[in-house]
């Protein structure tokens, strides 16, 4: 029997979290509308220290959410206080993390246990030791709770979604290989682009981080844990027991002398003077006809997963990107030689959003 | 609660019949293995004439289930005989229909009002009036059973799902563009080659032929009906209440002259005449420095849906596409000016099954 209500508890607001209120608005909106259960109820959301949350279950109106949560007056709940709310819920309950914290990430095999569902675009708690892994999907076995993390990986791309197809339907994943990250995509474009030479490394650094391509740091992107965090992710969906991302090679792009320097403005500041270390590496790819890119692999098969700068053809796929697009090749037993690809926007506010609100989507399904 | 046991019922067992089987065979095991419900019982498969079912729904081994169906001196089933066995199953039940018959289409809405779900590859069903789209999806939303029809577009390709989460998520798709027929991906990968001159037309569609990569009479790809009943499948999940695929234009690459010779071979025998329409065709894209393609698109604001001859830009990743390969490019709202792509086999018996596969897997996980 369908349930008719499914309750759903949301910490964090931030640039996701916003974009994900305004789905969830719309979705419930339409679920009213078309009479179609479960009827989605709001009834939990929290941001750093302030909490809104509704003490008879009832449905939290969206209307000014941000300034009623801001302006809360109702006692701050711990997350171990908020999973007990969530968990007296009348009905199935879902918790969306649009955080990206490891404490909170830490304890979702608590939460899962309690028969909450979740939801997240974060990396950390899957990206983290194998046993979190490990205790996070034995917890969800066991209480038939679903965990959905579609934009973990290529935000809203369906990355995650068909990497569990191949498994589940049996196909032999052999080789995964893509651009990962948004920042580095846009970096690589525009620094050894496909027409024209491109500008310097540090000059497109600059940039990048003018754009508001890169974290506040942009050493956070150039070390390449975050791409190491997804192909994490990916590798252990395949099969393989990776410790952490931090078990396997990973090229940082940060010179040594630049790693400790105090701040990211003095960080680029500083960056020119190794402009040529980068140059050689785009000299010596063009050099071969190819063009040099920031990429992340998993061979299934070897159980190697690696991460950093490799060179490409000029008609392969990863050459021809464009922006700051990401792109993803499954190869398989199936596919063959030629692998299914998944190409498109992998960061910003409204795809990694859609990730989380498709997740909500088929978790109702799967509660109907 | 997890129902123990879902009864499985398959029509057809052909080409992706048997991959089909073999993939459901492996996934039975899995979860018998696992001891994570529910239990998969196929209970009965048909072909042309033979039935092969369990008159008390304990499951059919695996073993030999070819040759048992082909021996089989059970009373052959109508598919009304057919429903009536599945609807009286102990449990939830699924009909996977391996066919491409438009009879069995036609009876779907009366299968899915007994509560029966239904995962199929064939287009028949959705591509056929729009009454019987309307008819199908209003008797599966009365009942509760579910559709999945994944590999009627692209093959295990995710590109019905992709399309699914974008509008249930609340994405604007403003237009869908690819190359969808695997055939004319290889013909004018061929023809029109990004590296090289091609061969000319008429011996490239022999050679199609001679690979199986055509369909017995090929003028059964050329005539493009295959992409325009694809195209019809998916302007209708975008919204648009497409008639049918004989409703927009329809570019036939069969010449009048040949439309009504006798057979196949005959039509082979005499191509060779008009291969000069084909040349001029591909001179004046070169003119533009431009490759020719044949694809579909939906212009979901205009809503305009069109299949043929278009010209791409040599960078274009319509034309870059490699082998039989099929590309789909979603433009929505969200992503903006870089479309969200996928590309991959679009056919083929293991691909396709897999999509089916996957059907079976996620309305498995429904009914849990």
């Amino acid at each position: 029997m369908a349930p008719k209500e499914v309750y759903v508890g949301v910490i964090g607001a931030g640039g996701v979290g916003k974009c994900f209120l305004s789905q969830l608005e719309s979705l419930s909106k339409r679920h009213a509308t078309n009479a179609s259960p479960p009827k989605i109820s709001l009834v939990f959301i929290s941001r750093s220290t302030k909490t809104l949350y509704s003490e008879k279950y009832t449905a939290l109106p969206f209307e000014n959410l941000s300034t009623k949560l801001a302006d809360s007056t109702q006692k701050h709940l711990s997350l171990t206080e908020a999973i007990g709310f969530l968990s007296a819920a009348p009905g199935k309950a879902i918790l969306v993390d649009n955080t990206s914290s490891q404490d909170i990430a830490d304890q979702y095999p608590q939460v899962l246990s309690k028969g909450i569902s979740i939801v997240t675009p974060s990396k950390k708690a899957f990206s983290g030791s194998y046993k979190l892994w490990q205790d996070i999907f034995s917890a969800a076995a066991a209480s038939g709770a679903i965990v959905s993390h579609e934009s973990s990986v290529g935000a809203g791309l369906p990355v995650i979604s068909t990497l569990n197809d191949l498994v589940n339907t049996g196909d032999e994943v052999t080789k995964i290989e893509g651009v990962f990250s948004g920042t580095m995509s846009f970096l690589f474009n525009s620094f050894a682009p496909l027409e024209g030479s491109g500008g310097k490394w540090s000059a497109e650094v600059t940039k990048a981080k003018e754009l508001g391509y890169t974290e506040p740091d942009p050493r956070d992107d150039l070390n390449g844990l975050d791409v190491a965090r997804k192909l994490t992710i990916l590798a252990r969906l395949a099969g393989l027991p990776i410790e952490s991302p931090t078990s396997f090679p990973v090229q940082s792009l940060i010179p040594k002398e630049l790693e400790s320097v105090a701040s990211g403005d003095e960080f680029l500041q500083k960056l020119p003077q190794f402009d040529s270390q980068m140059e050689e590496t785009k000299a010596a790819a063009e050099k071969e006809g190819k063009v040099v890119r920031f990429v992340g692999s998993i061979d299934v098969a070897k159980k190697e997963v690696k991460v950093g700068l490799e060179k490409f053809d000029r008609s392969h796929p990863i050459a021809a990107l464009k922006g700051s697009d990401n792109i993803i090749s499954f190869y398989t037993k199936r596919y063959g030689a030629n692998p299914l690809i998944i190409q498109g926007a992998g960061a910003g506010g409204e795809v990694t959003a859609m990730g989380v609100t498709s997740g909500v989507i088929h978790i109702l399904e799967r509660l109907s």
